[in-house]
């Protein structure tokens, strides 16, 4: 985009001093990196996606109790170690790699590579892309990993040729992200795409984060299973309990769709109430980004059509039709791997100005 | 934006098949028309926009009630008007006019210049674009009212210089309109936008749109006078009822702000729990867009610290830190006439490529 009076840099945006046409011949592979709280996946992917398998995947747990230095060690043995495999598979040599992609928890600062804050891995203004660059030897770029997964999608998933792209990762917490025309949206200053803190009701559960009804305090796995202990202990009947033998503790997301599966009549009514709670939200993003597709990846979706068909019908109920009709509401492609495959998306996109 | 696999012709993206380099030195003014339900204004800006003014400005009642017709010919009418008094009063030519940015109430189809619904002025699939365009003998384009609105801050108004920029217009209904790098965001099909029909409470008051909790079912004008009422009727003690003698149904938002400034509690009351609602919206919006500003316009913005301070005590309770800090929440400065401006401001760049 360009405009007749736009700043000549803008915040947040890596500068690029050169007109680009695509990536160099002799750069055969990208190494992309999804660090996450729980695991660090870590793949290859050929310059221009191949058919969206990740090479030399490599998933380890972060065990980031032990330290920034442990992890950012973990990452670059992982690299080192992709490559490896690779090139022994492959062929080649140490220059046909072009770079790393990282997908990190955010908040993050793209132009430094620096990660701000992330609650998940107790770290504060920290390096990390350039640490990894440093100890790998190959440039690296940071984004935030809920992008990189809708990045992923975008690239070779199920948002392949779509313009306008909306991306919800249900897990944890629920990780958005924003695609328009193939760039990812990264706002002001790199914190667009927190769907999962949109509020649909402004009086109503209190978030991690300190707001009121954000989606991520109904929808995510850990909402989806407190709502779902919180009937039981009310005395709602269910098979549940038994399902963990009566520790409620144990009660997941996952047990709740297990039960939907056996035919339990309150587990189907807490995964319709989330249903119609991630639709409200989605009913919210089409009235203000009109998307073409809204992506939707995390455990939860296994619940198939359990899920879909309320959302759905909820979204039905709240936007309007000329904008509900021009939107497909649709599960992930690529569960697990569009983190990776994103990153290394961004790495392309960041230093060849195409993907 | 480019990237590597775009689309040859994006939907709804009026198509250019050469490069352009701005204005050609011979065009001198462009035209700009704001369609409202209640008002037709019409203006000349400079090519250059020059300080903001607008020039030959024509402000009269739709009467949308007298019939597409009647309406066309009156736009059409208030052009040549202000043609007419742009060349008495600074000469020239015909040819020194590049065409007419019209801002509409919507849905739209852009790419075809049509109307597809407005329920305010009664028309379906109306060719709007091109019945003003022949009748005036000049390009036209045409673009959603609040989009047009939001652009003129961006060209001329509080925006400028603003690379992620949210516009709201609270009136009889509560408009929205999103620019990012100098660019309208449309959406797949030129619904995006629609910022009023967020809902920031699920299960709450209906909208006219049909979905439960928008923020204009709380915040445009006729719902702070309902909520008012409402209050009223139930008995709560207030200068308001004196302020109407009586007449409740007489009750505007104006109304209730002519009571804070008497220093009524509960009108004061009412204005506190509009800017709550629209502090929730514009958290939400925050949360998904990461702005640098989101603009203000309507006659709500009277109320001034009444409504601005709240508002931005409930954005701060909502909001990311570091989204918050990068984002301005400010009033518009070009009241009433921003519509016109950015109309102007839009045929410019879908004209020429730059604004």
């Amino acid at each position: 985009m360009t405009t007749g009076h736009r700043k000549a840099a803008r915040k947040g945006e890596p500068a690029r001093t050169t007109a680009v046409a695509g990536p160099p011949p002799d750069k055969k592979w990208i190494i992309g990196v999804d660090l996450g709280g729980t695991n660090i996946v870590v793949g290859v992917l050929p310059m221009d996606g191949g058919d969206g398998t990740v090479l030399a995947e490599q998933n380890v747990p972060t065990e980031a109790v032990r330290g920034a230095k442990f992890v950012v060690d973990r990452i670059v043995a992982l690299v080192q170690e992709a490559k490896r495999q690779v090139l022994s598979q492959y062929g080649g040599r140490e220059s046909d790699f072009a770079g790393v992609g990282i997908g990190s928890p955010g908040p993050l600062d793209r132009a430094t590579g620096t990660v701000i804050a992330t609650p998940n891995l107790g770290w504060r203004n920290f390096p990390l892309r350039d640490l990894i660059a440093n100890a790998v030897g190959l440039p690296a770029t940071l984004d935030n990993d809920a992008n990189c997964a809708t990045y992923g999608e975008w690239w070779l998933g199920a948002g392949r040729n779509v313009d306008y792209l909306v991306g919800l990762t249900l897990g944890t917490g629920i990780g958005g992200g924003i695609v328009i025309n193939g760039e990812i949206l990264h706002g002001a200053n790199d914190a667009a795409g927190e769907i999962g803190h949109m509020s649909i009701d402004s009086n109503g559960r209190k978030c991690k984060c300190g707001n009121y009804g954000c989606i991520e305090a109904y929808a995510s796995g850990p909402a989806i299973a407190l709502r779902a202990v919180e009937g039981i202990e009310s005395g709602v009947e269910s098979l549940l309990p038994a399902l963990v033998s009566g520790r409620l503790d144990e009660i997941t997301a996952a047990t709740v769709y297990e039960a939907v599966v056996l035919g339990d009549q309150y587990a189907n009514d807490v995964m319709r109430e989330t249903a119609k709670m991630l639709g409200a939200g989605i009913g919210n993003i089409i009235h203000i980004l009109n998307p073409e597709m809204v992506v939707i990846a995390g455990g939860v979706t296994k619940a198939g059509d359990h899920l879909f068909v309320p959302l759905r019908a909820e979204v039905r109920r709240r936007a309007f039709k000329v904008a509900q009709e021009a939107c497909q509401i649709v599960p992930a492609q690529l569960p697990g791997l569009a983190g990776v495959i994103g990153a290394a998306a961004v790495f392309k996109k960041e230093t060849y100005g195409v993907v």
